[in-house]
This record gives C-alpha cells, sequence and structure tokens, in this order.
C-alpha cells in the first residue's frame, strides 16, 4: 500500500529555522515520494488566548513559509482543520471509541495542562488527542512525521484507528511515525528555539534583522572555535546553524574559524544563513505579491473531498 | 424576537404512550406557533453498545412515530444529526469555552456515569452537554422542551452561548427552558415507563397488543375504583392514561366505574386507549406505505443550510 503523509502545523507564528531544518525540509522530501496532506491546525489555536484575531495573518504567513521553502501545491494539499467539517465530526464516533481515563492518562495533553496559563483545562485541549485522530484518519494517513512530544498522540490515533476497525470493520489504516533524524537546534540564546522568546531565526527575518539576531547571540571568551556540545552548548549550537545551511560538518568548521573567536564565527554564522534562506526570501517574496488565498481554497476543496469519502465509509460502515 | 424551538430524541426504539404525553403532543401544539427543529440524535446511540445495527430502523420507526401523532415536515425540520457536519463542527469552538471541570460537574454525565454499563465513560458521554449545545444553538434556538433531567444539559447550553457572546462578540440567543406540565405517567407495572421494560405502550402497537398490555397492567383487589396516587399508585396511573386520552379527569373516570373492580378499569383503559390511538396508528401506516426516506433528507438539507449559515457566523466572529 502506497504511505499517505499527513503532517502540519498550529498557526501560532512565523516559521523559523528550527522548524525548517526539523520539519518543514523533510516534507519537501516527502512530496516527491508520498501523497501528502499539510494541515494548518486553526482550531488548536483558539485553546491559547488573545489569538483568534491573529489567526487569519498567521495563516497567510504560515501559507507563506510553506511555499518559500518549497512545498508545491501541485503535490500537497494544504489546508485549514475548520473548512472541513466533515474532518471535524469524526470527532464523535472517535470519542465514543476513547475512555475519560485514556484522555486523562495521555501524557502531552497532562503536560498541557502543567503548563498552561488558563486557570482550567478546556475541553478542547482535554480532547485533542481525539482531534489529532480525526486529522490523521481523514485522509487515512499512515506516515505521521513527529517530534518526541508528539508521540503519544499518535498512539491515540492507532488506538482509535484499531478499535474502530475491530468494531465496525476495516476503514482505517493504523498509521506509523516517523521520527526526525535531525539534531536538535537551539535558540541564539541557548534555551528552546521559540519565536516568543526572540531566539529564533524566522524564514521571513531579512537580512540585517538575522545579521542583528546572530551579532548578540550567546557565545564564550575562548578565542579558539571548537565544536564542543556539552561544554561550549552556544558556540555548537551556533556551528550546527552553519553547519545545516552549509552542509558540511561543524568540527571542520570549527577548524576552519580556528582562533577567529566569538567574531569570526557569528560572521561565518551570518553569512550561511543569510545565504541559505536567500532563495527562500525569494520564493516568499514573489508568493506574497500575489493572492495566495486561491491556493489554500483549493488545498481545501481536496482536503473536503477527500474528507466526505472518509466520512461516507464511516458511516456506511456504523450502519448509519 | 421569534422563538425558535429545539427538540429531539434518540433513536434507540418506539416511542410510546409516555413520550406522547410527555413531549409529542407539545410539539404538535408548537409546530403552529414556532419555527421548530425536531433532531434524531443518532450519534447518541453509539455511546450505547450493541445498538448501531438496528440505527437506521430506529430511526425509520421514529420518523414513522412523528408523522403518526402529526408532525408535519412542511412546518418542522426534522432531521439526523450525524447528516450535519456543520452542526458538528460547532463542537469545537464549544469545547474551547467549558473546562473539564465544568463537564466532570455536570449532574446528568455524573448520572450516566453511575448508571453506564460500560467499564469506562467514554469521551462521548463526558461532552455530551457540548454535543447538545451545538445541536440547540446550530439553529440558534431560543426555547428548549424539557423533562426534568435534561435541565442541567441546557444550563451548559445557556453557559457556551454566554461565553461566546462575550468572547466574540453577539452571535447566540441564551436559550430558555420550556418545562412540561403533564402528569407523570408510569409504566404499567408501576415502575418508569420504557419500552425495555415491556411495560410501555408504543404507538405502534396493535390493539391487540394493547389490550394484552393492559390486561397483564398491576392493579389491586379493592373492587371499588378510586383515584388515589398515594396508595393506589397503579390504580392511578391507569386512571391517568384514560384521562389523558379521554381528555377527562381521572377522578370522574374513577367514579364512573365504582365497584367495577380491576376488570372494569382494564376495559375502559383498553377502549380509551386504542381509541385514541386510531387516528395515530391510521396515519402511521398510512406513512409507513410510503418512502419516508425524503422527508428526511429534505429536512436534512434545511438543517444544513441553517448550518451552514451558522457557522460561518461562527468562523466570521472568531476572526477566522
Amino acid at each position: 500500500m502506497k504511505d499517505v503523509v499527513l503532517t502540519g502545523d498550529r498557526p501560532t507564528g512565523p516559521l523559523h529555522l528550527g522548524h525548517y531544518f526539523g520539519s518543514l525540509a523533510n516534507r519537501v522530501e516527502l512530496q516527491d515520494i508520498h501523497p501528502m496532506y499539510v494541515l494548518i491546525a486553526d482550531y488548536q489555536v483558539i485553546t491559547d488566548r488573545d489569538l483568534p484575531g491573529h489567526i487569519q495573518r498567521n495563516i497567510t504567513e504560515l501559507l507563506l513559509d510553506y511555499l518559500a521553502v518549497g512545498l508545491d501545491p501541485a503535490k500537497v494539499t494544504i489546508f485549514r482543520h475548520s473548512a472541513i467539517p466533515e474532518l471535524n465530526q469524526l470527532l464523535l464516533p472517535f470519542l465514543s471509541l476513547v475512555s475519560v481515563a485514556e484522555l486523562q492518562r495521555n501524557p502531552t495533553v497532562k503536560d498541557e495542562i502543567a503548563h498552561s496559563s488558563q486557570r482550567a483545562v478546556s475541553g478542547l485541549m482535554f480532547t485533542y488527542p481525539v482531534h489529532q485522530a480525526a486529522d490523521i484518519l481523514f485522509c487515512k494517513g499512515t506516515l505521521v512525521p513527529v517530534g518526541k512530544d508528539q508521540l503519544p498522540h499518535v498512539e491515540m490515533t492507532r488506538l482509535v484507528a484499531r478499535r474502530f476497525n475491530e468494531r465496525y470493520g476495516e476503514v482505517f489504516p493504523v498509521p506509523e511515525v516517523m521520527m526526525g533524524e535531525q539534531p536538535l537546534l537551539r535558540g541564539l540564546d541557548g534555551g528552546k528555539m521559540s519565536k516568543s522568546r526572540g531566539n529564533a531565526i524566522t524564514l521571513s527575518a531579512t537580512e540585517d534583522e538575522t545579521a542583528a539576531l546572530i551579532r548578540r547571540a550567546r557565545t564564550d571568551s575562548d578565542r579558539l572555535i571548537t565544536f564542543d556540545e556539552e561544554h561550549r552548548p552556544e558556540v555548537a549550537n551556533l556551528l550546527t546553524l552553519a553547519a545545516l545551511c552549509l552542509g558540511r560538518s561543524p568540527q571542520d568548521l570549527a577548524e576552519e574559524i580556528g582562533y577567529g573567536g566569538a567574531a569570526a564565527l557569528k560572521r561565518l554564522v551570518t553569512e550561511a544563513v543569510n545565504e541559505f534562506l536567500r532563495p527562500i526570501r525569494k520564493r516568499r517574496k514573489e508568493h506574497a505579491e500575489q493572492d495566495v488565498r486561491q491556493i489554500l481554497a483549493e488545498g481545501n476543496e481536496r482536503a473536503r473531498e477527500r474528507a466526505v469519502t472518509t466520512l461516507d465509509e464511516v458511516r456506511a460502515a456504523m450502519g448509519f
């Protein structure tokens, strides 16, 4: 059976190099091998307060990021979660297959609960793993590229698929996860890379913004640049970033810089990143001048056709 | 503002006289006064095990019961829950407005949990009050005829409507409940009237089946028939049933029977019920000979148009 890939993002802000090397590059490769659906999980951001006003803009920016890195709408179905009622309807039969105890045990939900600034956990967040099952199974996804924190969610999807098939007959494939092998890229301050921390180079940043960000990056005072992840994590991280952009090894780059110190390191990283992002930025600019809404409308339509077919199969299997 | 009535049933089996006097008669009156939506809550029966196979037949029977008692598809929109993806999608934004703690506190859900034969409570049952909010609000229902056990569910709907309006601007009316004033009709064995106990006269029962059921009804050996709900609940219940069918008072009927004993009482009840059900059975038979699927298809279409409009408003209000 041919694999179907399901992947996606919450529209919470511009994508950065961490996203690029962590998942986008992989998607660009996969789009030539498998049918792929890329979901813009807009309902998932309403669990965060105050975001709704920016959703529309965030979605446009996300779409531009996708197009900029080379996702091709002719190969990939990019769509908005909220535009596909038949996908969302799957939530109801799927919720019947999962117990409250199982929802409570889900470690990612537990974690979200612990880190949530909300006074109480919403029903939407609580049932999130089941929404994700609908997101993956509506297109009969078989391959889900994930980060480690997403593993339990995909386990829930596998559970839902197995239970549905057992109870109503074979309708869904049981999807497999696909773990990334990319090295972890940290933010320029050594912390987790995140737009809200201001330590990430976004794909939409200008060359000057990029240079300024790297100039402020944390390093150390040792003039001899070495790749030592344990003792010099910030320097190692900058070397890794440049290495990913240049397709070289970080050790090799360290040797090349030698006694150049932080200044030479940052110069090299800035050039490598800006060089790397140049074609991406160019494509982004070209697309930004066009109306990308049509691209999303077409993706929504294709996804919806798929969802209608799946929901019909589900209804038939359930004897509806 | 004109009221919009939302009401409905789970397709768990044929309707009986308890349903008729408890809610159907009221609906038949309301259909001439207000726009009304009657929901066949098919997704709600998948919380019960083993029912799916009968759903299709149950839905046809339910529809025939509706038509038999005089619900007029030209006035009332009768539709299947599962046929309206845009209604079901409302579940997602609504779930974001309700906390897990609030779901846990809902007394009807608590009760369902306590009485459930399932080993664990499903996510579908747990989130049921929010589904009901979607059922009521998709058509901007303002008036919900309910039994007492449904009150907390409607409270959840009111909460969802108020919170949505506060957060995203005025979209939904806050619906009011409409409590029935009918006397409680018990089963022929004195217990709660329920098809599964075999103590209920269904609208689709034949005259002979009705007579046999009443013949087996529990009474007492006192030959003087009196209407005494406290000390002679079974006799009082039979008198109430006949009184409802005849539009007379149970006291009056008791007096008429006098020393006739249980035999005379049962004869009177049987005649009253069969007489009362005659036109209903006639209409049921006529409809059963036609294809009622078209009636449901038209109701689904009307309900779906309504749901599409509401979902569009919701998306716009949320800035989607």
